[in-house]
């Protein structure tokens, strides 16, 4: 059996905004995909790039010019970002999906501080400290709660010549609610959570347009140096090369055995999949994914078996988002919840996923000191090494 | 007052090798200078570059075409890689001074596996499992050992093409002798308990030349991808700039009271001061450069009490330099130790020396945990983020 990635890591997105926050440190959400397999003698780990797939001759080529062949094939490259055909604004309003990601869009929230520390021009030192996050789903409200924590708690006392109290923190929004995927009650509850922390929420708020100065909507200009990105998602473009049916945002159409259409050995699974359920789209979710995963072993069991194959059924425990330092929403079957309790729940089902037991002891430590003492533990500022900047520098 | 700096974090440097080799995250050995300095409400920070400084008009000039004028000023930028001309090294063989030198080598070092792994070419293999270090003083020596350790424990069971353990790590040192500050004694302890480890140590071999895919020794040219410089020392350029005596390498001569000559309010300290104590050179080391500090505080002190300005006597507490997983070596006062008292010494100064209860107790945990399970925890291949790579990658 052979894992290819092209990272060496694997990631636990849900604590990504986290880093980019500076609440956590990468390598507290993120483990070498090596170790974690070490004692599965029969799986081998590569760390390469996948160029493309030749759903005929059953082959997988790789970065390096070489080629694996396969009996089963499951391609869970999942989803990038979507600028919607703005390619151009990734520069301004970069996206969160990966650690380096993560530390970029740190390394530029903490600079802000710091550079309005330094200004003595006025407008320049609003544009400064404002915060545009654009895209009011999860990781939109997680990123705006946690930006707001960072501005009134963690650095309170930290400046001396600007109020890092007085940033503003904006939540763009182009629907009429936040979290479009709760109900309309929670979406209003994450809402006045969130402005209670001082986010200025604004949804039905189209953006045009984005530059280093700020963002254009469709209710006006937002002056602004630190533009964020949680909108669009986009499937992974090693879908299209299979040959199979793709939906509208590049997603592969597969069965409900979760393989391609005529080609059972090729099986989809995670965000990159349009798999559906007893006529539901089943979402791109990590609770999907993990359950596909384990549908796709049993499909390759019932095979060799000679059995008939399993059709996969999603099994939805609900959904959660964490909206600031103590409260979040939830929806847990037909039961909803907000607040403090919701923000527990949200904590628990977290940490109790991390990989590992080290990490979670860390993650809860540094996370409760962090909690107690409003503090953030990796408040980093770092940049690309080159070999002439990065020595003695 | 105000406390100038490039970087947002006050680095501890003797920890540094740990992050380069995947054992700490930065943020366990990087605090954000503000933040340890918040409670002193007449301290400001501001980060940014300094450009230079005309001690004439008692002024510093900064990066962005402001100028700070002084009463008094402290210029303690410490010291940066040399490689005794050849600048073009850097490339093929970083050096270790910054965060961002010690995730570019522990990129280096973990890629070099995953590459192997991948490699069919026996020779390629070699290379890229053949770790050479530049310099024997403990920076090198702690890394040659640490290097080991990764190959030989932490990535034991890991790989399924290649057996970690065969690495080669190769420690180079133009001297006859490692660890030149301590007695014969300690380097020859050093020298076998790396060996111990199954490093490959060589004195009194020069680097002649470094390229790609390995370096030129005055012993004959040793084949490797991964090349690391723990070798020369420069002062940092803004010493020149002072208009002061500076020494070979580019250190600023100060007078006992540590300040330079026929400008008594600007005083420098650390690495980048030359000072001289009752006949001898202090040397170039944390306790001087923390002592040198208060020294300065206390000159202010007289000048501003009038008193009689003190001369800085040096009071030299002894070294230490790690040798690996379980050993060291140590001189205290006129006393000598080495193995795992000494290791057991190295560690509790420098944990009770880290700044905040935080990371003490996070780097105390994590460092447990890693020596009874022989894993690291930050085994992260990062890259640099960029517009076009950054998402979704």
């Amino acid at each position: 059996m052979t894992l290819i990635d092209r990272r060496n890591h694997h990631l636990f997105q849900p604590l990504l905004y986290e880093v980019a926050t500076a609440g956590l440190s990468p390598s507290e959400i993120a483990f070498p995909i090596r170790s974690i397999l070490r004692k599965h003698r029969n799986i081998r780990v590569l760390l390469a790039d996948v160029t493309g797939v030749d759903v005929e001759s059953g082959s997988v080529s790789l970065d390096d010019g070489t080629a694996l062949s396969y009996d089963y094939l499951v391609v869970a490259t999942g989803a990038t970002h979507s600028y919607f055909g703005h390619d151009g604004w990734t520069r301004d309003a970069p996206g969160l999906k990966t650690i380096e990601d993560a530390i970029e869009i740190r390394r530029r929230i903490l600079l802000r501080f710091e550079e309005a520390e330094r200004s003595i021009d006025a407008d320049e030192r609003r544009r400064l400290l404002t915060f545009v996050v654009i895209g009011g789903g999860p990781t939109g409200v997680e990123l705006a709660g946690a930006i707001a924590g960072i501005a009134t708690r963690t650095m309170a006392s930290d400046f001396r010549s600007i109020d890092p109290g007085a940033a503003r923190i904006i939540l763009v929004e182009g629907s009429d609610r936040l979290l479009g995927s709760f109900s309309p009650r929670l979406s209003l509850r994450a809402k006045r959570q969130l402005e209670k922390l001082g986010v200025d929420v604004r949804t039905a708020t189209m953006v045009t347009d984005i530059d280093a100065s700020g963002v254009e909507t469709s209710m006006g200009r937002i002056d602004s140096r630190c533009v964020l990105w949680a909108a669009g998602v986009a499937a992974s473009p090693l879908g299209a090369g299979l040959g199979a049916e793709t939906d509208r945002t590049g997603r592969v159409t597969v069965g409900p055995d979760l393989s391609v259409a005529g080609h059972p050995e090729v099986f989809v699974i995670g965000d990159l999949a349009h798999a559906v359920d007893r006529g539901r789209d089943v979402p791109g979710v990590a609770p999907a994914a993990m359950q596909q995963g384990t549908h796709v072993a049993e499909v390759i069991l019932a095979d060799l078996g000679g059995r008939r194959r399993p059709a996969f059924h999603y099994s939805d425990k609900g959904s959660l988002a964490q909206v600031g330092r103590t409260a979040a929403v939830a929806r847990i079957g037909r039961f909803e919840f907000s607040g403090f309790v919701a923000w527990m729940l949200w904590w628990s089902i977290h940490i109790a996923y991390l990989i590992g037991f080290r990490s979670r002891v860390l993650v809860l430590f540094g996370w409760g000191w962090q909690w107690l003492t409003v503090q953030r533990a990796a408040r980093l500022i770092t940049r690309p090494w080159s070999p002439s900047s990065g020595s003695g520098r």
